[in-house]
């Protein structure tokens, strides 16, 4: 159901666009449009055919998943095999991905579509813009793994102590994750202690960690491969002065933010919210990041939110706020949740403490 | 010591095509060529310098493990940063990767090249190949991780029985991995049973294993970003005629192309050596995939065994042979080993019984 409404929006985009097809190599725009959860498959989407690519690997999978599709087999390139496909099905401007084909596999689709007079259109945003604005079904899957993710910064919160490992601390977040039915982890879990928490996307490493220290823990869930994404910052004593500082600014430039944020403020609109507090606070060049991202099939994904970021906020879009300082040598603080725009307002996914 | 010596590689390459200076955004490519591990940088290497671009998230980061190489902060995309850094460089041929390069990046870094006549090349697999043949330090890890996925498999064997789920095997083994010094696994643990062993890239399922169906197991550890890759298929009671039969063919296939390969034959012609013992006993369509795959820092790369396969496999490369046959309805069996090639012939790295 969900996946035939999602073509008839494509294929009033395409329409308006003139294109008479799209050929959609990104993996999560695939799922998305098709339900195929495999690695390897590309497809050809008219305004009267849905065709999905794929090798011998993923024959059967793609058969029992993408029941709205035509299931061809292919044996070369995908770009390559792409050509042969459309032949004989009256297809003459036909959009790519732009953002996601590679230059060879263009260039080789180039010189056999110019044999077949078919026009090839760089298409950029188009299945991502569509999947910016989330379904009720999809909001089930993030509201639960928003929730997997808050269990799972209780669990931890009870269990860290001084002397632990971040390793250690990150393998048993993911263990209790796992444990309750989240899918693999859609990205490494960040457990970032002192002078490594002053990296944004630090790796854990065999450090232990010190009552007065900041650890900034930044997890996710996954669930039907829809992501959750969230951090916290602490410490296990008494953190000194320039962590009660900046923790109490990084906390009000995210409460301002989640405050005031609005549906039809831009990315950057929301994103100055936060910053021109942070600026104030003095710590402006010390929060180089955006203030966050949308969150769906893909962790990270439509819309942006950050200095020059155009993107437009709408209802039941997702995304994080996560405002963040980082101090070299000492380490940061990133305070970052899950939101979604409901009635033209924010409201939090993730409900862990701060 | 070793980034000095593939820097150097690089740059004999570079001058054997004339070009100035290499743009590589391949991750995997940067990782080996700079030993940064972010998910986020580009390198630019010409004669004389080596520059790694990347953003505030991973500046430190950069700092600490790209010590050959000068770090840059950029704000945009890569490839739209590049032009600027290449300015005053004397750089007019540009090599870039086609086979990573997504269109879009492409053809804005043309914009701007043609304003500075600079002249962009397109390159398909030069630091592949460069990689596709392992240094000693490598192989210490790649040894470890297959060492970690024999103990994985030891493990899981004496475990497993009748009534297990079997994504509750592949967590086992996880857990197995991970607890033993594994980094996170490099690729989602297969375990497939009855007829889902007849999709050669399955994912675990809550299907309860049964005594007489054929159960593909297939896995792999990660040691310093270098994988391991190995499958075992089994009954848990006695098969049935098909597998015995099927079971036999494929062992004696394997151990034919292992028994058989040698130094300097193509990815082809040790394909053929097992393709045509499973042609023989009659399963040639349910062989679809290739022979078998590089394995390094990417699960998948050079060399590739199979049909059309022209890559030669010389001395020190790493890849698996994997033959394998797929029933619908019915299942599969896939027995998969990874092998270096030494003293011109194939040595095993995975050891686990047949």
């Amino acid at each position: 159901m969900a996946i035939a409404q999602r073509l008839q929006k494509l294929r009033q985009k395409l329409a308006e666009k003139e294109l008479d097809a799209i050929f959609i190599s990104q993996p999560e725009n695939c799922r998305y449009l098709s339900g195929f959860t495999g690695s390897a498959g590309t497809l050809l989407i008219s305004q009267d055919s849905a065709i999905l690519a794929t090798d011998f690997r993923y024959l059967e999978q793609a058969r029992g998943q993408a029941t709205n599709f035509e299931i061809l087999r292919i044996k070369n390139q995908p770009a390559e095999s792409l050509v042969e496909l459309i032949a004989g099905r009256g297809i003459r401007k036909l959009g790519f991905e732009a953002n996601h084909l590679c230059f060879a596999s263009y260039h080789r689709l180039a010189e056999k579509a110019d044999k077949q007079q078919l026009q090839l259109v760089p298409i950029e945003g188009l299945v991502d813009s569509l999947r910016a604005v989330k379904e009720e079904e999809e909001l089930a899957c993030l509201v639960k793994a928003s929730q997997l993710a808050d269990a799972a910064f209780k669990y931890i919160a009870d269990k860290i102590c001084p002397g632990m490992k971040e390793k250690e601390v990150a393998w048993e977040i993911e263990k209790f994750l796992r444990g309750r039915s989240s899918e693999p982890v859609p990205f490494d879990i960040i457990v970032a202690s002192g002078p490594n928490a002053a990296l944004p996307h630090a790796k854990p490493t065999e450090r232990p960690l010190s009552p007065s220290e900041p650890i900034i823990v930044d997890l996710g869930a996954m669930v039907e491969g829809y992501s959750s994404d969230m951090s916290r910052t602490f410490c296990l004593g008494s953190g000194d002065e320039t962590f009660t500082k900046v923790y109490n600014l990084i906390l009000q430039a995210q409460l301002t933010a989640l405050a005031n944020l609005k549906a039809g403020m831009t990315g950057e609109q929301v994103d100055s919210l936060a910053r021109r507090l942070i600026k104030q606070g003095g710590y402006e060049d010390a929060f180089g990041h955006g203030l966050g991202h949308g969150v769906g099939l893909a962790t990270h994904e439509q819309p942006r939110l950050g200095p020059n970021s155009a993107d437009i906020l709408v209802e039941h879009m997702v995304f994080t706020i996560e405002p963040g300082v980082y101090l070299t040598g000492w380490g940061g603080v990133r305070i970052e949740d899950m939101v979604i725009v409901e009635k033209g307002r924010a409201k939090t996914l993730t409900k862990a403490r701060k």
